[in-house]
């Protein structure tokens, strides 16, 4: 039997205990926007700084003015080294109502012929983090060593962009020195079919605050004469959108690449159509460019999203008042060489336009970050390409991705480093929503997955 | 020295006494439109029960199937009967972190040469309902007797939409049978000015959720493609009024009676610009019906507002959700014959119309009234009238007021009594909003005007 196959076998044997340290992991609630939570925070990576311990890795977690970032190391003298990033901080849990279990007490869920795992974490990071924390632990069980030098920098920041972790990556240049960095924090293309993320988009998010009278008002007695600064606000959000579905915000596409139409013709033929994608979240009709193929839409194209708005009275029943003020949270994807800093000044641009002389507007900027594209083609790439093919039986696909993972380009100005983006969660795994979940297959594979693909890269 | 005299004096001179139990009535946390103030109701009804039966009102509470309704009695043989009406339920406090200080305990604060009483509930209703009390009072500890008959019934659900009087009412008729009602809960036309309202906006309250996804979702995943409820929500929302300030609603302004000429040029008379009315609370420019003036447009002119909108993710910092859900409260302020039915569903058929097709909307109406019109000219109002004068010197205004008290029109249908409405607030006040507050001349010349009001009705 080969080192590859001992390791394959020991990782399914260890399959009971190594979701024991999952749930463990899951239970310590590491929500890293809300400051309530910095405890939780430090407790995860804690955790997780002794388990690599255990493992035989050196392994520290290092302070940053926000959450710490763990660190594990594990060198090969004469063999390459890959650096494998991920995070352990998680987004907050509400609407808490909707979860049907308690989001930091991980419960196996078994249903329509699949096993989940139900927790905030789960699939967005903790989940994925371990399918190669587990990996390395079947190597490192079966063999005795890893089959190349391995880094394992998890950060606790990622939900809140990342702040801390540029000026780290600064600063530990050095300890960080690697051929190739491992991301695990993507989705596959579907179930039973890997996928290798080739492109991801940027973000940037925008906290807004309209102010138009100094007080509340009672509407019996200003009703008609003040400004109603929720109807300014929404003004403003319903003309962020024409017709068709294209942002307003002027410049918004520039620097946006079209895509070729050969790919174009690939995509085509993946079949994703509307009622593909939406009729498993209950909707039917592409809100986005009208002209545009509903995978362009989420992949290629550029977006806009208010992803909260508030204001007024919320509470149970009636109250009859005029606000102060209106808030909504605003964030755009961006792709190709749209310019963070260009669109967040346009966007602030089309705010002030819109706004009535006696309102005032202040905006809070939360994030921004450029798109990312990744080389189509590396010999990493080739060689994870074919490990995921033996794993699943079938060639993975290289997609683009919606999301945002900012890190990717400091590892890439920083470090100089290309990234390989593989993850096995699933789009309907609900991450940032109630009742996230990972799939067991996902974790039981993903972990077999990362054995083949170290021994892939290390060839 | 008169009898009149004799009880204006002791009024003066139990002031500050009359404070004291005004505040110890302030302290009890009477919000009827949240459950979990139900207790803080009952023990506001229990206080004032206990107050009138001690100055020798035959006085009960009265159970409702929502909070109790307080009655007191004491009639006069061969002597006409008054109805006075007020409710010792308040609005919400929230947003809590803008009061100065704790909403449910009244202080005292001096500026500005005024002194105030801050607490919520200070102006809208309970220290208005104190200064008939504290009249009653006077007469009774000065003359042993009222001089007329008087009922006085205080409800606990004027601000959740006096859901269970009218059915009271009907069953009460003989108990409440009475000449005139008096209700104080409306302001003076401004700082030593009285005023008489002669007519009253109707309203209608609707809480409006669209529903988009089935689930919260992930914008990076989901953003382009996905349908954004805020998005709709907005649209909607900004589509209620157009460029000149008109509603748009279908039919809206059916049965909205033109102000009459003569009416307008009087008004016009009271030089009330938008400097005067919109600088105080930090706004310059009128938002309502273009055409209008400011005094129209929160008079005699119906309106809409959106009183309170809130979707998606509201707390600290950054989460890049597309919610499933957005909710607004909404509400018309009616004039004239305006049909609350026709109008709230004139306003579904309006959002319906503007839902994409794979969204879904539900309704909560919360309240529905019409306007309401007193008599210009009667005997009661003419007798007050002269009372308003003797006390502040100069002569009360006849004034529309923008906000609603439905009871009027059950007064009128329920027991055939017109309604004088006189209110000593001021449009500072603040009430519905952090820091409610009611001037302590209110109050001192408040009591003094209803002892003579009482006197004057009496003969």
């Amino acid at each position: 039997m080969s080192d590859l196959d001992r390791a394959l076998e020991r990782a399914d044997a260890n399959h009971e205990a190594s979701l024991e340290r999952l749930f463990a992991w899951l239970k310590i609630p590491s929500i890293s926007t809300d400051p309530a939570y910095r405890h939780g925070c430090r407790e995860a990576a804690d955790w997780l700084k002794r388990e690599l311990g255990g493992l035989g890795f050196s392994a520290s977690a290092r302070e940053t003015p926000g959450h710490p970032i763990v660190l594990g190391s594990m060198l090969k003298p004469s063999a390459p080294t890959v650096l494998f990033y991920g995070h352990y901080d998680v987004q907050p849990v509400d609407p808490l109502e909707k979860w049907t279990t308690p989001p930091f007490e991980p419960r196996i869920i078994e249903g329509g012929g699949k096993k989940v795992v139900v927790a905030r974490g789960s699939s967005d990071d903790k989940g994925q983090v371990m399918t190669f924390v587990e990996a390395c632990r079947a190597w490192l069980e079966t063999t005795g060593s890893l089959p190349l030098g391995v880094t394992i920098m998890i950060e606790g920041e990622e939900e809140c962009g990342s702040t801390n972790l540029p000026a780290f990556l600064e600063e530990a240049k050095d300890e960080l020195a690697a051929q190739v960095a491992l991301v695990c924090d993507t989705t596959m293309w579907a179930e039973g079919k890997p996928a290798i993320t080739s492109s991801l988009r940027g973000l940037i998010y925008e906290e807004v605050t309209v102010i138009a009278a100094d007080r509340d008002l009672h509407s019996g007695m200003y009703g008609g004469a003040a400004r109603n600064p929720l109807h300014v606000l929404s003004a403003i959000v319903a003309a962020l959108h024409d017709e068709s579905g294209r942002v307003t915000v002027a410049g918004f596409y520039d620097g946006v690449p079209e895509t070729p139409e050969e790919v174009r013709e690939q995509w085509r033929g993946l079949g994703l159509d509307a009622d593909a994608f939406l009729k498993p979240i209950g909707l039917a009709i592409p809100a986005g460019e009208s002209d545009r193929m509903i995978i362009e839409q989420i992949q290629s194209r550029p977006t806009c999203d208010v992803n909260g708005m508030w204001g007024g009275y919320t509470g149970a029943g009636a109250k009859t008042v005029i606000a102060s003020e209106a808030h909504a949270k605003i964030s755009f994807r961006l792709v190709g060489d749209q310019d963070p800093a260009a669109v967040r000044d346009a966007f602030r641009a089309f705010v002030r336009e819109r706004l009535p002389a006696d309102c005032r507007v202040s905006f809070e900027g939360h994030k921004g970050s450029r798109a990312i594209r990744v080389p189509f083609y590396s010999p990493a790439l080739s060689k994870a390409g074919a490990a995921l093919a033996d794993e699943w039986g079938v060639a993975p696909v290289t997609i683009g991705s919606g999301g945002s993972i900012p890190v990717v380009g400091d590892f890439k100005r920083t470090l100089g480093l290309d990234t390989l983006l593989v993850g096995f969660a699933l789009d309907e795994d609900q991450i940032h929503s109630p009742n996230e979940k990972y799939d067991l297959e996902s974790f039981r594979k993903g972990t077999r997955s990362w054995i083949r693909i170290l021994a892939a890269l290390a060839s």
